[in-house]
C-alpha cells in the first residue's frame, strides 16, 4: 500500500492533499486495486476508470451527509477504500462485499448490484433531505450502459422538476459490459465528442466573473439571454430537455477538472447532471485493451494480464453452442441478449447471426416484449437473461407473453447460488415468479448433454419454455446415474426414502443415494408437475427434496401440495435456500442451505433411522 | 348506428370513402361509442380522442398485413369497429373485451392493457417482419402518459437503429389518466406548440418536389445539407437523437393532414415518429370537460354525462381517507402514486400534503425505488398501486427495498379479481410474488375500520409491510362476525371443517358458517404465518381454504405446507383463482372459481358429510 494511501483513514483525509497529492493518492490507489484484484478476481476495468472520480467526490462533497449512491455498484472499490475499508479479499468469505452494503459503512447509503436504479434512490434520499430542511447534496454516479435501462427515464423524468440538490454524474466509457449499444450510444458519444467544451465554458464564465462590477451582472445578463447564448454556455440537449443542468463534457481522469465541475455542480443547488468521459481499465494495459475481459474477472498474473486459470466450458457456453447448432436448421430462431452477449455465451452467434441477433441494451423489459412481439411476427425467440436480471421482466413475461400465450423461449442463466457476487446477484426466485404465471413450462438440466435436450424440447413447443442452468460448469456422475435424461428419471432402490431434486443438484444426490442406498427421482421438466411424479413420491415414507430456489414458491412446496393431495401420509422434507445469501463460494452456500452432498447423505440417513 | 358505420363491414371498407365521407364517419363513430359505453360504462375519454387517428389509419395502412399495435388499449373502440366488430356490451360477459385481444379478431396484432409496452411489441414484429422479407409497416400507437414509462425508452433505443418500417404515433392529449407529470411532458408541450409546422414542413417539401427537374434533386440536395436546413426539415429533438425521423406535429382531430402525415411516415421506410395532438373526450362537451372522470366511467345518462349511479365510497377512498389522518400527526409520512391520484384515493392527500406527495407519472419502478429511497432518507413512504401494476416492479421489491430492508408500506389497489377489465388487469399475483421476497409483511383488511388499523401497523412497524385491498367497498358482515380485527380472529364452533380466508371473502366466508356451522380463521395479517395459526389449523377434521390468488404461491399453498409439517392428517382443501380470468363481473368471476357464498356453503357440506 502506498504511503498516502496509509494517511487515509476516513474519507474527510481526502480533503487535506493538495493536487499534487490527489494525483499520487489516484496511482496508490490504481496499484491497490490491481493487487487486490489480481488475487481474488472482482469488477477490475469499471474500478479503474473511476479512481479519479471517487478521489474527486470525496474532495468535493462530505459523506455520508452529502449521500453518494453508486448505480450497479461494481465501480465502488475507491470509495470503500477511502472510507477506511480493507479491501483484502473482496469478494471472498472473509472480505468485503463487492458492491456497496450497508451493514459495512455508514458510507454506502444504498444497495446496488441491479443497473439504472441510482437516480430513483438518490431522488427519493434528496426529496427526503428537502423536506427535513437539510441542504446538503446528493450525488447519483451512473455508468453509460445504464442509460440504456428505462428506469433510469422514470427517475430522469421525475428528478429534472424537483427541486433537489441532486448531481448526477453520467460516468461515460462507451461501454456497458459489452460495448455499448442503441441509439443513446449513439448520441451521448454525439456530446462526448465535444472535447474542451467544459474547459471552455468554465473558463469564459470564470472570466466574465472576474470583470469587477459588470462581472456578477453580466454573466447574469448573459445567461438569460439563453436563446441567444444557449450554445455558449449550455448545450441543449436531451438532459436539458429532462430540466436539468447539464456540465460537461469533463475529462474523467483529471483530478483538477473534476474537482472544479463537481464544485459548480454543488453550487448550483438543482438538479444538474455532470458528464464525464472516463475509459475503462485505465491506467492497466491489459483491461485498456480489452475491458470486456476484465469486466468481471478471474484471479490474473497481474505483470501481464494473465488468467491464473484457464477459463473452462460452462452451461452458458454450451448453450450459445447448442443454439448456433439449431440456429443453423432453423432460421426462425432468434438470439437475445440484455448487454450480456459474452456472459450469456451468444458471442459465436452474434457472429453468425447478426440479423438474427439483438442485443439490447440493459433493458430485460423491452427484451421480453420484444421476443413476444417477434414470436407474433412469426419468428422463435430465445431470450438469455440471468436469473436475477429475469426479475425485472415479471410483468412482460405475465403480460406479453402468457395473457395471449407467445412461444418465446427464455434460457435462465445464472440460477441457483451465484458466489462471490452475493445478495444482488443469486438465481434463487425465478421458479416462484415463473410458477405463478399461468401457462408457463419449466426445465432444468442436470448436464450438457441435457440442456440440448431440454433446448431442443423448448424450441419444438408453444407457448413460455424456460430452460434453466447455473453458473459454472458440468459435474460428472456416479456410473449408474449417467444415463439419458428425459422429462424425468427414476432411480428406483429398495429404500424406504426417495430424492428428489433437479438441475445440477442431481449430482450430489446421486452420490448421497450412492452411498447411502436411497432412490432419486430426478425432475427434468420441474413444471408443470406430472402426475407421474406424484405417484411415484405417494409410495415412500419419507420424501426429500432438495431445491437451489427460496422455499415460498419453490417446485418443492407445489410438489407437496400435490403429493398431499393424493393422501400422501409419509414424511416431506424440503430443503430450499432461505433468505438472501451474501456473497461466499457455492459450495459454502450450499452447505449453509444442507443442499450439499454431506447434508443430502445425513438427511438421508436421518429419514432411514 | 349511422349509414356510413353500416356499409363498413371490414377495415378494408375505409379506404372506399372521399374526404368528407371520411369526416361523416368519424362523426358517426363519435355517436355509436358515446352511445354504447354511456349503456354499460368503459373508457370513453381516450376513444373519443383517437377516432380520427383510427380512420385514418385504416384509410393509409392495410390491417392486418400492417400491423397496429396499440398502448394500453383501452383507445382501440374505433379499432374494433371499424375491423367488423359490435361494441354493444362491451366489456361485460357477452360483449367485447374493453382492450385488444386476438382471439377477438386477426386486427388485434398483440395483448395490451399494461402501459408502455406497444413499442416494444412493434419492434419485435417489425424485425420478424424483415427478416421474413415483408416491407409493410408496423405501427405502434402511443399516448403520452406512456412516456412516462421507462420501458418505452428501452425500446426506442433499439427502434432508431433499427432498419424496419416501424411509425411510431404519439397521441399526444397531455394526459394519461391524470393530467401527464414530469419533465418529458412539459417537453412535448413545448414540441407540440409549434402549430402548423407539420404543414409548413409538408408544403414546402410539396412545392419543392412539384419543380420538374430540379425538383426531386434540389430536395434531396436540401434534405442532405441537414446542419444548415435542419430547422426547416427537421425539428432537432429527442426523438431524432434517437434515431426517428420525426413527423409533427399534427392535427390529430383533422382526417386529411393524418393521412398526409401517415402516408408520408408509410414512404420513408425507416423509423418515423408521427407527433399528433389530440384532445381527450373530444366532440363530447362532458368528457372535453372533465377527461379525468371519463377516462373510465360507470354507465351515464349521454345526454348531460351524469352518472346512471352516485359513485360511492370505496377501499380506495377510504385508504386515502385514513392516510390524511395519519399524515396530520405524523409530518414523516409520504404518499406516492405512479399515475394513479384518483384511482388510489389519493386526491385528497395530494391537495393537504402537496410537499409529501409524488405522482410519478406511469412507472412503478421507479416509485418503489424511489420510495426505498425516501425510507432511506428517514421518510415513511406510502405507494398505493394497482395489484397488476405492482408487478412491473418485482425486483425494485426485492433489490432496493427488501435486500437491505426499507420500511416503504406498499397499498396494495385492486387485489383480487377486478371485473369488466379482464385478464391484463386481474389483482392475483401479488400474493405469490411478494410472499418469495424475504422479510415482507403482509396485511389483508376486511373491512374499511380493518384498512385503519392495517395500516396503522404497517406505519409502525420496520421493513417492507403491505396492505392488500380489493377493488369496490366494503359490505356487511353476519354481526355474530363483526369485531374488531386483529392479527387474526378465530371464531370456533363444534364443527369438524374449519373455513380459512382473508380480505373481502371473509363476508362470504361467514354467511356460508352461519349457514353450516363450520369454523372460522379470519386472517388479517396474512404473511408470513404464525405458528399459532397452524395449532389452530391442525386440530380440525378438514381444513378449506378460500383465497383471491392463483393457487401456485398462494398463502394456502404456504399454509399447508406448514400445516402438514406438523403431521396433520386431515383433509386441507384450496379454492384459488386458476388461470387467466376474462372480463366479467367480480360475482361471476367468484362463482366460477367456487369463491362465492354458494360454493363455500357447497364445500363446507361436502366436507361433513
Amino acid at each position: 500500500m502506498g504511503k498516502l494511501l496509509e494517511s487515509i483513514k476516513d474519507a474527510s483525509d481526502v480533503k487535506k492533499l493538495n493536487t499534487k497529492e490527489l494525483d499520487m493518492l489516484c496511482k496508490e490507489l490504481r496499484d491497490e486495486i490491481i493487487d487486490k484484484v489480481s488475487e481474488t478476481g472482482g469488477h477490475l476495468a469499471s474500478n479503474l476508470g473511476a479512481i479519479e472520480l471517487t478521489v474527486a467526490l470525496h474532495y468535493v462533497f462530505d459523506s455520508p451527509n452529502d449521500a453518494i449512491i453508486w448505480d450497479v455498484g461494481h465501480q465502488c472499490y475507491t470509495h470503500k477504500i477511502l472510507t477506511g475499508r480493507d479491501i483484502t479479499g473482496i469478494r471472498t468469505e472473509k472480505g468485503l462485499s463487492g458492491f456497496p452494503k450497508s451493514a459495512e459503512s455508514e458510507h454506502d447509503i444504498f444497495v446496488a448490484g441491479h443497473a439504472s436504479t441510482s437516480v430513483s434512490a438518490a431522488l427519493g434520499v434528496a426529496e427526503a433531505k428537502k423536506i427535513s430542511g437539510s441542504d446538503n447534496s446528493v450525488i447519483a454516479v451512473v455508468g453509460d450502459g445504464a442509460f440504456s435501462g428505462g428506469m433510469i427515464y422514470e427517475a430522469l423524468n421525475n428528478a429534472g422538476r424537483s427541486k433537489t440538490n441532486l448531481v448526477v454524474v453520467l460516468n461515460d466509457n462507451e461501454m456497458s459490459i459489452s460495448p455499448n449499444v442503441g441509439a443513446m450510444a449513439k448520441y451521448l458519444a454525439d456530446i462526448r465528442s465535444r472535447e474542451g467544451y467544459f474547459r471552455f465554458k468554465d473558463n469564459l464564465e470564470h472570466t466574465l466573473l472576474k470583470i469587477p462590477v459588470i462581472g456578477k451582472g453580466m454573466f447574469d445578463i448573459l445567461r438569460h439571454i439563453k436563446t441567444f447564448f444557449k450554445d455558449f454556455f449550455y448545450s441543449s440537449n436531451t438532459f436539458e430537455h429532462l430540466g436539468f443542468t447539464y456540465l460537461g463534457p469533463v475529462n474523467g481522469h483529471d483530478v483538477g477538472m473534476l474537482i472544479r465541475a463537481l464544485r459548480r455542480a454543488q453550487r448550483i443547488q438543482r438538479p444538474v447532471l455532470v458528464h464525464i468521459n472516463t475509459i475503462k481499465g485505465n491506467g492497466y494495459e491489459p483491461a485498456e485493451k480489452d475491458p470486456s475481459k476484465f469486466h468481471g474477472v478471474a484471479p490474473f498474473n497481474k505483470e501481464n494480464g494473465e488468467l491464473k486459470k484457464a477459463s473452462s466450458d460452462s452451461f452458458s457456453s454450451e448453450f450459445g453452442k447448442i443454439l448456433c447448432d439449431f440456429a443453423q436448421n432453423d432460421d426462425k430462431i432468434c438470439a437475445i441478449t440484455a448487454a450480456m452477449t459474452d456472459g450469456t455465451g451468444l458471442r459465436s452467434f452474434s457472429e453468425r447471426y447478426p440479423e438474427r441477433f439483438f442485443d439490447v441494451g440493459i433493458a430485460e423489459e423491452h427484451a421480453m416484449t420484444f421476443a413476444a412481439g417477434l414470436a407474433a411476427g412469426g419468428m422463435k425467440p430465445v431470450f438469455a437473461v440471468y436469473s436475477t436480471f429475469l426479475q425485472r421482466a415479471y410483468d412482460q413475461v405475465l403480460h406479453d407473453a402468457s395473457i395471449e400465450p407467445k412461444h418465446v423461449v427464455i434460457g435462465v442463466d445464472r440460477a441457483g447460488i451465484v458466489g462471490g457476487d452475493g445478495e444482488t446477484h443469486q438465481g434463487i426466485f425465478d421458479i416462484p415468479i415463473l410458477t405463478s404465471i399461468p401457462g408457463i413450462t419449466i426445465y432444468c438440466p442436470s448436464d450438457y448433454s441435457e440442456l440440448r435436450s431440454s433446448l431442443k424440447k423448448a424450441i419444438s413447443a408453444d407457448g413460455v419454455q424456460v430452460v434453466r442452468y447455473p453458473r459454472g460448469g458440468e459435474k460428472s456422475i456416479p456410473e449408474k446415474f449417467a444415463s439419458e435424461y428425459g422429462d424425468y428419471n427414476y432411480y428406483e432402490s429398495k429404500s424406504d426414502c426417495l430424492i428428489i431434486t433437479y438441475g445440477r443438484l442431481f449430482v450430489d444426490a446421486a452420490n448421497a443415494a450412492n452411498e447411502t442406498g436411497a432412490s432419486v427421482l430426478k425432475i427434468g421438466k420441474v413444471f408443470p408437475i406430472e402426475n407421474e411424479l406424484i405417484e411415484i413420491a405417494k409410495k415412500y415414507k419419507t420424501v426429500l427434496f432438495f431445491e437451489e430456489s427460496v422455499q415460498e414458491g419453490s417446485i418443492a412446496e407445489h410438489f407437496g401440495a400435490l403429493l398431499y393431495k393424493t393422501g400422501f401420509n409419509g414424511k416431506y422434507i424440503t430443503h430450499c435456500v432461505s433468505g438472501f445469501v451474501p456473497h461466499m463460494k457455492v459450495e459454502s452456500a450450499m452447505k449453509l442451505h444442507n443442499l450439499d452432498f454431506e447434508s443430502m447423505k445425513n438427511a438421508v440417513e436421518e429419514a432411514l433411522k
